[in-house]
């Protein structure tokens, strides 16, 4: 397999290590800004050289972001090479171009990096819906975010602090809002739900509410109740369809997620005879991603694509009543849910997830979780 | 695929529900004891029959034991039929009969419900194997000892209570010696030690202490001092060779396995690249079991035998220094290395595993249990 690695960063730098042993897997070309010399490999900017070279049979995205990487990516396949990524905003954001394109050119493209890093989950995914109906999959799927909420709540630290912390470590970027908003976990709870259900869910029909609003105040009230906040992400059948979410979530202590530290990530998935599983590891990181990218490759090397066919885009209705804690915002509406008041923030009565989140839309100073 | 189940009991029965529906996974045989009408099977007390029957391309063995069930997985591997077995005391304990004999007659034999059961542990490894160095694998392998030990210490009991309650709800059985004395978790950790690294381990080489000497007194101590403790399996790469053993380990507040409630497993491995994951779940139960073996089967139609080859046999040799508690007998190599009181026990300096093994095969009345 002679393989073309978009971009030398992390993950590609990564990929590069943990292939150059491996005699069925040959870096050809690099494409990167940065000026670099690796025995062996033709380092380019001109992508069209990649396309045009048919001993290139796979394409390895490791860019990041959405442009140029689909722009690649779809030429790519165009021209009918095989590709491995770990870029969940693409896979997601394009799945509706992506996975006919694959179909229609007859090539592979698995993306298991894409969501828990290191973590076999995709891939455990696909094989789990081999035999099994799955119910539900989610749980936590940014360490960033476990990082921040982890520090607050065993330290007693302010928001501001346990993300600077983060960031002077390097689980948090200068600019961290795509992980602190819940974009990152958006991303990979959809992802995830379209392999679990064989389904593309609507993007705009899963609503997401992130963690930068939270507060030690906050973080001493959960305490004080005896639950931790995490930020869960959840997608699950339901009576009339599927229903899909991200929230920051108060966890009570006999619940596993409430025990995962620092950066780890803790994925679960339903199944109708497997019954609940979760798998646990560092989401994130230099190899445990290329190593996954790797495992991929060598998927391919068997034949094996994508992990689910698609049969059709669906919205998520999230009709779910759940209890919520909120601070930060008022009106007439969240008075006239309010059951209980929580120190400096109010616990409503159970709520429509679709109800509470478009609230919280309209009130974008408040912090808001729910109660398991 | 016509397939001839052997057994009809939990794992059985479970394996022609899942495959009632399932056009590729024909029941075409059931062997047990019981008079039980199946539409479409022939119910047969006669193996040879089966033996005979050329269109049987696969036997699934689910009587457990390893007589007479050993004999007949041989007997089809011998008459050139494909094997799929939950049977984790059989797999082990044939191990170095049953791998050459699978290649010689060019069969499939896979057995991912041997350890973990529904949980896709031994699959996973297959996966991790083929571009990972694994360095450790272990945890929690026995849902009956974590119920029992759990409930001793949410609710302080003792043990016989504890045992007579997993018993009533049927998470123990009315000899639960295979379970409490580890020998479970034994045949699981050797399994999953040949796997990760591609060995047969000298069973005897690997030592074994169960649960079933511990008091609630040994539990109030561990509690004292901010420990769960834990039936711990580990088998892992060392400098010299290959470490493994099962014990009762006392697990610091900060470690996920103090958090594994009921009957619940959390099963690990650390690789060079992906680093340390883990996988969560029941390891127990019908349909669980049943679907690791459905999967099974999927992979034999998909031509996917064994996680690994073996390269040969090796001895563990356990030198690692570890702290144990120690309750319920003394001598003078005892007082010799112990370093700390705890109520009724005493906590010895590090000493090799090995070597306190050794001392607790001679106080047979002893309780002991490592410390993290």
């Amino acid at each position: 397999m002679n393989i073309a690695l978009l971009g030398f960063g992390v993950v590609g730098r990564g990929v590069y290590d943990l292939t150059l042993d491996r005699s069925d897997i040959n870096v050809k070309y690099v494409v990167c800004l940065e000026d670099v010399q690796l025995p062996g490999v033709t380092v380019t900017r001109n992508y069209n050289e990649i396309l045009a070279d048919e001993s290139v049979d796979t394409v390895v995205e490791a860019m990041g972001g959405l442009h140029p990487a689909w722009d690649f990516v779809k030429a790519a396949i165009e021209a009918g090479k095989n590709v491995v990524t770990s870029n969940k905003a693409m896979a997601c954001t394009f799945y509706d171009e992506l996975l006919p394109l694959v179909q229609e050119k007859n090539v592979l493209f698995r993306c298991t990096a894409a969501v828990g890093g290191g973590i076999g989950w995709l891939s455990e995914l696909g094989r789990v819906r081999r035999c099994e109906t799955v119910l539900s999959v989610g749980g936590i799927m940014n360490g960033t975010c476990n990082y921040i909420l982890d520090n607050m709540t065993r330290l007693g630290l302010d928001y501001d602090v346990a993300l600077k912390q983060a960031q002077n470590l390097g689980y948090a970027e200068a600019n961290p809002s795509t992980d602190v908003d819940g974009i990152d976990t958006w991303h990979k709870v959809i992802l995830s739900s379209n392999v679990a259900f064989g389904v593309s869910l609507d993007k705009q029909s899963v609503p997401v509410s992130g963690i930068s609003k939270i507060k030690a105040c906050d973080v001493a009230a959960f305490k004080a109740h005896g639950y931790t906040c995490k930020l869960i992400s959840t997608g699950k059948r339901t009576d009339s369809g599927f229903s899909a979410y991200v929230q920051p979530t108060l966890c009570p202590a006999d619940a596993l997620e409430a025990h995962i530290p620092m950066n780890f990530n803790l994925i679960t998935f339903e199944g109708a005879a497997a019954g609940r599983q979760s798998l646990y590891g560092q989401g994130a990181g230099r190899y445990p991603t290329a190593y996954n990218v790797v495992q991929d490759l060598c998927d391919l090397l068997l034949g094996n694509g994508f992990y689910a066919p698609c049969e059709g885009s669906v919205a998520a209705r999230n009709n779910e009543q759940l209890r919520f804690y909120v601070r930060g915002a008022s009106d007439a509406w969240l008075e006239s849910v309010t059951a209980e008041i929580w120190d400096e923030g109010i616990v409503t009565a159970p709520v429509a997830v679709d109800e509470m989140h478009a609230w919280l839309k309209n009130h974008p100073d408040a912090f808001m979780a729910a109660i398991r």
